[in-house]
């Protein structure tokens, strides 16, 4: 199976929580009610915007198995497979494939230091070993490895990789791949996605093929939007959309952080603005994060009334 | 349950794989038998040295088994639980406590970044949620943090934490945990361990407890030696032993760096170093690292030829 | 005295050396003239692809002399004043004043490990002792501090800084920093530089006033060329022509990595493409960098074929 | 020239400053007399302690020049020489030469992104146009680079260094250069110098020939005392004497993190201290550091009071 190249925005799908910690299934699937009414063309389940990285197991399956069962076809489904090395990967890829997925998006190996040809080594064990498509996650800030555009290129000409993830803030390695992937022998469907939800206008201006914005969760309609001012080449309505949501994606930063991690602030920050909207019926984050203090929710209200969206 | 303070020489147990990746249970068991034989007064699996992050649960759970029942309670096996954040912790705690471990190594989160806040939270809830002693794992290599000497102190005190396995290199700093667990009102039966196999004797000179040495696989005889003339005040000797090692560490950069990481070149030397003294039947290490050539490992047996070894 | 806002090319002019590594000055001008005639609005000497960290102050002075004194008013002038601390950069910003210099970039400071509040207080205390517009110089890769967006709109609403020249590679902050310099109270005529010359059509789009380009030595042309299109809105030639550009660029990748860091590589390779232009004498790169091997040299040779500039 | 191998202690000596950020060359003086007093061995001036990296170059002269007369022989006075590459530091050597200095302190190249070629080159360089000894400085806290101990004995056994001043904190490594200095063919007179002041003895017990305590401004009896009693093979007693000094060195952690960086605090704490026990006229530290406030002052004055010191 290969994919159509994916276009559009394709939300990094948070993971609405109960109070004790447990899947909000309901809150989930009307957060992707919500993400669909939006327009979003696609839906990335278990990404680092999903708290992937601090749900169990049966919480994970539990995600996907929801996710796909609701939007049934559809559109399509992305998961991530968020771990540290080949196997344990290949672990969550026949998982997140049971349950549903279209296709899986994994990062390079970490904890243990890594190499350029490791890389390389671990993405073709995993797309060897998958039913669905590969796609390439760059998150050098969770990884701390930026994924080398030359072995990017390569492996999808090789047929191992059917797209990138790039969230790796650097716009001039992005189009390195971009023009690669467009010019380069034997590179053909391959999904070029910007996590860059600041600069989502530059980004399909460079020619990216779709947007994959956290921030979307909250307003899925503004990016959704935005993408379309873009395809249409209204370049200034493009930029000033982009600019609201720049100025709405300020809520992240309203943790303390003498109290609390930037993940923690700008994670909740997200859920209590779904929550603030009615979305979700928690705004409760994973372990071990700090949850935000009613101020800092009080400020999230804030951002989203600036906005537009209370 | 608490821990007596762990002592002396607790090597972190390197995982045998068969040529398809599979846990060589028998290997495993000599290599114990190799251990403790060799002298060494506990045991700690699934912990960077054993390759824990690139085992899946499967994997990880038949070694706590294997060797907790192998040695069937004659010396403590601590097992690593070596995860992103608390929830996916737990459930290897779980894991390795129906399994048969003695005390679990945990480290802080890592994937998503952390801050001082978080890593405590981390560990109150996962000793919070363990039957078994939790021991704080400090490797900044890995996990991108180091722990701060105030919250390892605040968290002993607490009872949150049993001990430390400390394998930043950063012995300024391991001498503040030490005196701090020493002098700190509160703090009792607290297991000070390092890893840092090249200055053992220095550490222990500090007040370290006990030692975790990967190299101490390969030759378990030589760091119990060391250990024991520390603790005798026979320093030149302990001097000219620990050199004697250090001489021998040199085997971890036998690999090519332009063909492999630091992983692949260290777990690959000790795992040949292994093979070759024919405690273990197969070199294999996990994927995504990238295999020792005939001559990187003919390398390695010069190692252990000029260190007596071989 | 204050800037008119710069706009335009503003190059980052390289310093071309004798064999003897003394700056050949007569080079020098006929590098400034070749800039010139390719249609550059203002100059940059003693950035860092001027090997300004490696020239001596009385070699730093002659650049500045010469190099304004041949221009003598027609284009404005800026001039590094690279050091690690305040007082050091003051005595830089009256050596290049002297020198005839129209405005200073001033990093933040550097070797001592810094604070937000001590960026600030640097470039307070440097705008205070010079008399010539100060314009900040955001470059993480060598000063390993990124300049906060929020710092830098502070100091300018405050009328410290004239400028920013950005080389970190964050396009989305960048974008905070020329959205608050448009919309924030208090601040005008501040001057939004970028020096990611493999993104300026996008930091164009986003509304940078000017661009400092390093290639722009080899290949000014293009880069007016690029800026024009740009303004001029004809987004699809200018994509074509960055892209063009973006493939000159990659002349910076061919020294050989296990003989010589990324400086020498780059540094030599405009040096030897300004040789090869005919424009420079000799490509000799300033000491411990490591020089270009014949067929490294050849290889940039190239890189100018394919892109029609030999 | 050569120098003796150094030995004993060899503090990096504070720069005193009058409030208008002159050096205040009698309080200097007078904490070179203290100093003395105290027992040390050498005088390390311009170095990270001695706030090199933020005094002009005619008051580095100063201080070199009033250092080397006041000592005129008595004790060997070592120089920094830092800057970032190798002519800026070939000037800083000619300087300190002038000045008096008995051997030049020198870093790996910093603010160019470096590579072990060129560090290496560098050196060869610098020794090559060094009237005086030249000792490599270790200092990847400030250069980002550590220096690799295979290139700093290369380095020693062909004549180019004449010492290692390790401020790395990497004790493992640290290790690896004394042996090798120690038994590498053609390495003779080399001085191996720890800057770890708090491990000192650790680094004693294992070969190195002196130290250079920045802390040894506050207390230089203390680290005479220390090194004396590891050379008299006191261990238990050189532990208490360490433990007290590392007590002591708390004091670098008074400055509030949110109003500073480490720096300011750090030599805040240690001028504070000078200042409260009468050595020296005036605690200002130099531009951009932030003043310690008076609550800060008054917890190093307990520092100062609980280490028997005031």
């Amino acid at each position: 199976m290969t994919l159509t190249p994916l276009t559009g925005v394709i939300p990094p799908v948070c993971t609405p929580l109960t109070p004790d910690r447990e899947v909000d299934v309901p809150s989930l699937l009307r957060l992707v009610d919500h993400l669909v009414a939006g327009g979003v063309s696609g839906l990335f389940v278990l990404g680092s915007t999903s708290e992937a990285a601090y749900l169990p197991d049966r919480q994970r399956r539990l995600v996907v198995e929801s996710v796909a069962a609701h939007v049934s076809g559809q559109l399509p489904v992305l998961a991530g497979a968020i771990d540290m090395t080949t196997a344990r990967v290949l672990d969550h890829v026949a998982s997140v494939t049971a349950a549903g997925a279209d296709a899986v998006v994994v990062t390079a190996p970490f904890y243990a230091r890594t190499h350029p040809a490791e890389i390389a080594r671990h993405y073709r064990a995993v797309a060897a070993g998958s039913p669905i498509p590969v796609i390439a996650y760059d998150l050098p800030v969770a990884v701390h490895t930026k994924l080398p555009a030359d072995v990017v290129l390569e492996l999808a000409a090789d047929g191992v990789l059917a797209g990138l993830k790039d969230s790796s803030g650097d716009l001039a390695a992005f189009r390195q791949v971009l023009t690669g992937a467009r010019d380069r022998q034997g590179i053909t469907g391959f999904s070029v996605l910007t996590g860059s939800e600041l600069i989502v206008d530059a980004a399909l201006a460079l020619g990216a093929d779709g947007t994959v914005p956290g921030l979307g969760n909250v307003d899925p309609h503004g990016y959704v939007r935005l993408d379309g001012l873009c395809r249409a080449g209204d370049r200034d309505e493009a930029r000033a959309e982009q600019e609201r949501l720049c100025a709405l994606f300020g809520m992240v930063t309203v943790g303390d952080p003498a109290r609390m991690g930037p993940a923690s602030s700008a994670i909740g920050a997200f859920k209590a603005a779904l929550h603030l909207r009615g979305v979700i019926d928690c705004p409760a984050t994973a372990e071990p994060q700090v949850p935000l203090s009613p101020d800092e929710v009080e400020r999230v209200g804030k951002y989203l009334a600036a906005a537009g969206l209370l």
